[in-house]
């Protein structure tokens, strides 16, 4: 009997993700039925991604090997007390790729004062040429799959990057800090601070008044993380005080963003609307197809949330 | 006797040279006499740098080993008549990187859509995720020092980079394209196009009408090389039938530009006023220490400009 795959993520994915599933399955010689409903106990796995306000009840799919999440961010499932099966990541190749070009191109828009260069084309020449990039001290808080990439490329254009993690790392070229005396330090140099930490409970509100008062004065902030990594107003006290020169902010606590929150109207802050990287269904496929592959040989699942760490 | 090193660009720009050249000279084991003033004949090197209206006339500098040009570009001294002594043109480090760091900030600002993103502050959610920097073809055209570090921090960022150069080269992980069917091809498949070569009567207008009309419609262009490499008309009219999308300008035929240009006041055309990368004084003295050392040495110099090229 061919194996029951569930699409568990809504009608409007299931159009970008059906034929490059198909085309992932197929070049992994994996014979599987895929579909968008099943009676729960025939389901062998399920790719999954939040949809509508009831959570899901997986407690019926009895046969199920794995839940597999085409999203990075699993905070919104982890918890669920139905949730017995494994639980996998996505780690998205396209998705990491699409994470570093938002983050060097916001790094850089920050480095060469493109918004001033933008703002003063008035006629006046006025040359002001900025330091090197060896000048720009660079810190990013977490060292997953996307910070350490974030990382590397950011080093690999000359900027001294400071990178920071819970637990000890250790990148090629990249000064590894971690506990809360390695964030300290971060932060007192982070001319440009970048956020790359997965919500949980213990990351919520990282950057509050008091850690936002360790930055350099008019230090860059850019959010691509999780819009629970910062308390907004402590974010906005540190806007008015000067001790954050700009915000870059991709994703916040509600999305959308609603229309009359003060972050959009805000003279430096940049709205980002959660485009910094997206699943890109052609790589993600793939990785799905791995997993599965892994499921039905006995294999260790890639990708495996903790979940006590809560990723 | 010591040797007689003559600073001749100007007394402005003393004031910043002065303490890396005698740094770097020390550091070179070098014991000269580095002066703003001395008799033509008694004069070894000449560090130079254009200045005033008046061409300096380099004839009773009888013993002088090389010109040693503070800048890259040389086409305002290369052709001077007078110049009968080796001329060597600047290679500065710091130079190249500042470069690095601006042509990959304003192509990824140009990939990210990142001036539409700015100018969408308006409360509306509309996330559109840009294509990744492997759909993006980015051609250079120019592979000295500079175009070719360019094509590599691309290249390694993820974006398809095709060269182009008169002569024939090879650079890993660069298409590398030459003569006149190598740059048509280049330029029909530029999205983003960077302009790199140096400005020689054979360079002058090398994007034309016809040149341009080869670009994929609404493509970037991004001219951190020289003014003369534009046909400004040219491109105006390029830009008002949508060929080009956007033009981010860093150098001028007349510098600085008028302020009745119009280029400033065009919605499609960032000027930004020749900041795209300066000499670093710091890394440029131990660059012109080397060939001062070269030159007393009896040992050929580094950068020896050909005089029939022009660069």
């Amino acid at each position: 009997m061919k194996p029951v795959i569930l699409f568990a993520a809504g009608v409007p994915r299931w159009r970008h993700w059906e034929a490059p599933l198909r085309n992932a399955l197929s070049d992994a010689g994996i014979e599987a039925d895929l579909v968008t409903e099943a009676a729960p106990d025939t389901v062998d796995f399920i790719l999954y991604a939040p949809g509508g306000d009831t959570p899901p009840d997986f407690t019926a799919f009895t046969r199920c090997k794995a839940v597999l999440s085409l999203w990075a961010g699993v905070e919104r499932i982890v918890g669920n007390p139905t949730l017995t099966q494994p639980l996998c990541r996505m780690v998205d190749p396209g998705l990491t790729q699409g994470m570093v070009e938002y983050v060097t191109g916001h790094v850089l828009r920050s480095h060469l004062g493109i918004d001033a260069l933008l703002a003063s084309q008035n006629g006046r020449w006025n040359p002001v040429v900025p330091p090197l990039a060896s000048e720009r001290p660079v810190a990013i808080l977490g060292l997953g799959a996307l910070g350490t990439a974030c990382a590397q490329a950011l080093a690999g254009l000359g900027f001294p990057v400071l990178g920071w993690s819970r637990r000890a790392k250790e990148i090629a070229g990249v000064a590894c800090l971690h506990g809360t005396d390695g964030l300290y330090a971060a932060l007192r140099q982070a001319q440009i601070l970048v956020t790359l930490l997965p919500a949980t409970p213990q990351t919520e509100n990282t950057l509050n008044a008091e850690t936002l008062s360790l930055l350099p004065r008019g230090a860059t902030l850019i959010n691509p993380g999780r819009g629970s990594l910062i308390d907004d107003d402590a974010l906005l006290a540190a806007l008015a005080s000067g001790r954050v020169g700009h915000a870059t902010l991709d994703v916040f606590r509600t999305e959308p963003l609603p229309h009359d929150h003060p972050f959009w109207a805000h003279p430096r802050i940049t709205v980002t609307p959660h485009v910094a990287a997206d699943t890109r269904p052609s790589s993600a496929a793939r990785v799905l197809a791995e997993n599965i592959r892994r499921g039905l040989a006995g294999e260790p699942f890639l990708h495996v949330v903790d979940r006590g760490a809560g990723y």
